[in-house]
């Protein structure tokens, strides 16, 4: 027989989830496996990626619903990407819909799994360095304890801790990884707090102007889109025993200052994208990226071959490849 | 109008929760407030304490199960104790019965809280040192990670995080206490693994043999069942806002190795009672036992006034004075 690559992932019309499906489309395999087939889940439609050389299905379903995880791991999938959340403002914002989709949506899932007579499957599960909360070192090592100091954090460590217990006792086969801000996010501006990382380079190389609401010494750990997949692919093919019974690993972040991100940003499109960042020093969003992380020490994931980017020029190379097909609009 | 202090008990017919009751009792106050009515819930029916001078109730009912957490709290105690859990052995045992009483039923509680509107009661949660796990240093520091290796500590730390998050959000005014291993703890001897802690010395005293299964050198932090119940009623009182955010305290716990137990047990009853220890090595104790803290630096606790005991003699008579009225049999 074949070696089979069943992979389902929830979550699969997020932002990381659509990148991460196109990304199992280009590269046909995950690790040294073909890829048999791709399924994926999500509230609203996903987009099927272009290109697949497998089949490639998708559900509108949601796992924290009574009794539709049940339906969603009948196939026993070989891999399971777990993405599906509601992010950290929509969780402080609705508590209850929070916990539903971040805790009982991951103890559905797990739960189903754990139902399945002989079925454990590698269940990659993004978390966050939300999990950890102020006050901080200027460096956090991967042994800091778990202080969440929001709602989202809270479910996402509670799900670290289930997936770890149900890996230890044999039903799964969990890694959690520690997503860092993701930068730079495409889109549109939101109203996150932390969406300023973002906007400050994403809306100037396209000629529009966007607002700075802290100083340029603030400092925080970024990783990209393209990491950020990068990481799920790794962490689904990982050796498991290499993690023993820590389940959870904090990703590799660039700790980069917003000066840092301005200079890369001149550096690539000059002082008339630069010109387009307003300062408009907003109190309370100041106040609230003061209580997070400047940087992580994430020496286990380098350990285990997680690698993300070495300079914030990178970072931006990655956006423009990535989202804006190589081109820097108005440059040069 | 007088102050009212109406204390509901889950729990409540395990030993901390019946010595909790008797210490109430005999208190009739908690902290500088009378106590004016004292409810106390098992799945067992609970021991009413003699000689208290207020009403004490009790209900059979179990938090776990839908739809009883809300008509526990609808009397709207000023103070909960939530002691009501499935112990380490059980919960390692019956993967489902620990998830439902040591998580649901913890979640049951909160959230039967949260609904109530302007409710918004002292909650104290007994938790555990099992939330963290091997490998340890030698001495824990109050900010080691949350690493637990039992399912009982996975659900512990799962409701540490619930009970913060749900304090930060104003919903109810939490307070987790993790409590060492209890010793003496009374009774007869159990399959648990830390049971020798116990044995070698409760048995001994009243003239029964009893077996030690690791070496003397083994070192680990243990209370008394006496210190347990001050640690939840000090826990109870605490000004929250000394807590801040990060609402789970590592209790005081002696750190004692068993040699010293066994010279404190020959100074309190002679080498007669000493005599009645067998050593007979069991490796599959030693293995687990191996992998347990040594000791704990509890200086969180200290500062906020917990404290426990300083000799092992002083814990023996503890045991003596609450357990053996105060007399050692055939001794002298």
């Amino acid at each position: 027989m074949l070696p089979a690559m069943r992979i389902l992932v929830t979550g699969g019309a997020g932002m990381i989830g659509r990148k991460l499906a196109e990304r199992l489309a280009r590269d046909g395999a995950l690790g040294d496996t073909p890829i048999t087939a791709l399924e994926l889940i999500d509230v609203v439609p996903p987009e099927v990626p272009a290109g697949a050389e497998f089949p490639v299905g998708w559900q509108v379903a949601d796992v924290s619903a009574p009794g539709i995880a049940a339906t969603l791991v009948e196939g026993r999938a070989d891999v399971v990407f777990h993405l599906a959340a509601i992010p950290s403002g929509g969780a402080e914002a609705n508590l209850e819909g929070g916990y539903r989709a971040n805790l009982d949506g991951t103890r559905n899932l797990l739960e189903a799994i754990r139902m399945l007579d002989g079925y454990v499957p590698r269940v990659v599960f993004s978390s966050t360095i939300a999990v950890f909360g102020a006050p901080f070192p200027d460096v956090i090592p991967d042994d800091f304890h778990l202080t969440p100091l929001t709602s989202y954090g809270s479910q996402k460590a509670m799900g670290e801790l289930l997936l770890t217990d149900l890996t230890r006792r044999g039903f799964i086969d969990g890694v959690a990884i520690r997503l860092p801000t993701i930068c730079v996010r495409p889109g549109t501006p939101n109203a996150a707090a932390s969406g300023f990382f973002s906007n400050i380079v994403r809306e100037p190389l396209v000629g529009r102007e966007t607002v700075l609401p802290v100083s340029e010494d603030v400092r925080h750990p970024v990783a990209s889109p393209r990491a950020a997949v990068d990481y799920l692919v790794h962490a689904a093919t990982l050796d498991g025993a290499r993690l023993g019974d820590r389940r959870a690993l904090t990703m590799p972040g660039l700790s980069v200052t917003v000066a840092e991100q301005i200079d890369a940003l001149r550096e690539l499109a000059g002082d008339r994208a630069v010109a387009l960042i307003r300062r408009e020093h907003d109190p309370v969003i100041a106040d609230i990226v003061a209580g997070w992380p400047r940087a992580f020490a994430t020496d286990r994931a380098a350990e285990l071959g997680f690698h993300g980017e070495a300079t914030f020029a990178e970072i931006l190379r990655v956006h423009v490849e990535d989202e804006l097909g190589g081109v820097v609009p108005g440059a040069g």
